[in-house]
């Protein structure tokens, strides 16, 4: 099989070389990085070991890179008016295309481009940051849970579940724990209620999330933010049980001090995903009538925040 | 008529300079700037007019000061401890004391401190900022709104309507307009649909409240929130009008740019004052089994926020 990596940042890196260790036919496509890693390679320091690629199939516009078997989508979702331009030429005629980003039915950019019935989803649980050119830093977890993704409505086709095994096989031979669900956007849910507290306080409280965790009424806080997420998406009709928002808090109370990718975003003067996570999430409430206030809150003080940055 | 003021900053020196200079004896309790203004004076910037006190009486502790027949509590509220070594040498019998700070039930400290009967709050209408030693800068407005205050539960007698009709007269002689109203509660809760959410915001955001109604975003959570307000104190017994809201938002528009004293203590490193503003206030939501989320939301944000400041 050959791989397309269409951003090869924090996470796109980690996947895109784990999938090149084991010998896997992978196309990164980047920009800044590419001189440097086609002299030095693709470097990954990781809690499951650290490696070193010396040569790897760099690209700097998709003009070089052949058909590919699995496109695998892991831009910051900011990007995604590029998708137009970059993925038709990328993905073979029976091929998939595996969205890695966060925030719900951010698979929507790259079905407008493709069509139905060839896009997947992936949620990651990964904490990675890109610390150097070529170089990542994998801090904990890695798992992806991926699903067929349906359109906005739940109503397309997606691709077929054995399809979506095949590359969870390949996945899985990289030693990432790797899942395929029928209910994509019950997975997206279940994320939003991490990425929706923590992405956003990370930024609105300029904190770190065990500084998050410590403080009283920031931890209330959080907590009050994961109810309303799972309220908003049983609402929705999403069956997520009670037990889950006391898992999320002591999933993070376990979790190494990590910068949400939201906060290094934000810091370092980059657009930041309020959209896909906060938007998209109060809209899909909003078509069931359901408001989500504390959501709505944040949604608004992160676009003013974001607007109002001083540059870097 | 004397008056006492306790604590010459921003509101005390403005309200306690315009006694003075119609005439009326005024004892000002200050601290750090009690050598200066004993040299110099006391100085106001105004659009009223400009004026300078080159002479005040100027008191470092209570026991200099006489008995009064009003003193005014102009303190921080994140001072109000002080209050029970404060206040019982100052007022006379029969006298009153009138809390001139902001907040719900904000005047229950000195309540407790004093008893019932003679206790009043006000709410100020006022841009005002200290900038230096015995120097105010009056921006605009100024208006109070003053009634008695009958305890926590509405139940205890407050003082006569008629002795706050005679401190309101005296008001009216400096140029301030002055109104009394028997119905406290619904003032401090019309006042909190200002200072819940600029006081907040302009912390949340670091923001004066001309850029926040400039943004879209942070103009509609602005308008977000005062609709909350509203809705808690209708559900509290409060008749409060719709159209308040957008009386609200009109209002802001047409301040100066502003930063709120909130802001102020902030970025000084001062404490702030979320309790009384959005703790009182959530609290008789709670008493009445409401649930205000975004309110609670900022009480939350702002302690941390408040907790993790950098020294300034």
């Amino acid at each position: 099989m050959k791989f397309a990596i269409v951003g090869t940042g924090a996470l796109g890196g980690f996947y895109g070389g784990l999938l090149a260790k084991i010998g896997q036919e992978v196309h990164f496509l980047m920009r800044s990085d590419a001189t440097f890693v086609r002299q030095y390679g693709l470097r990954v320091d990781s809690k499951l070991g650290d490696f070193h690629l010396p040569s790897v199939h760099v690209h700097e516009s998709v003009d070089t890179m052949p058909e590919c078997d699995c496109v695998i989508i892991a831009l910051k979702s900011t990007q995604n008016s590029q998708l137009a331009k970059l993925l038709p030429p990328l993905l073979r005629q029976g091929g998939i295309a595996l969205v890695l980003q966060n925030g719900l039915h951010v698979e929507q950019s790259t079905r407008e481009v493709l069509g139905p019935g060839v896009v997947a989803g992936g949620c990651c649980f990964l904490c990675s940051n890109k610390v150097g050119p070529g170089h990542i830093r994998h801090l904990d977890y890695g798992k992806i849970l991926m699903g067929p993704y349906r359109g906005m409505l739940d109503d397309e086709p997606g691709p077929s579940i054995a399809s979506l095994e095949g590359i969870r096989d390949i996945f899985r031979q990289t030693g990432i724990e790797c899942n395929v669900t029928d209910d994509l956007s019950l997975a997206r849910w279940r994320k939003l209620m991490w990425n929706i507290p923590f992405n956003g306080l990370s930024v609105m409280l300029n904190s770190s999330t065990d500084a998050i965790m410590r403080h009283a009424h920031s931890r209330a806080l959080a907590k009050s933010i994961i109810e309303e997420v799972r309220s908003t998406a049983v609402a929705c009709g999403h069956d997520i049980e009670q037990d889950f928002v006391l898992y999320m808090m002591d999933h993070t109370d376990e979790m190494v001090p990590y910068d949400s990718s939201m906060r290094l975003d934000f810091l370092a003067g980059r657009p930041i995903e309020v959209e896909v996570i906060y938007g998209n999430a109060i809209r899909a409430a909003e078509r069931k009538g359901i408001d989500a206030p504390i959501m709505r809150a944040m949604y608004r003080q992160l676009h003013f925040l974001a607007d109002n940055r001083l540059p870097p």
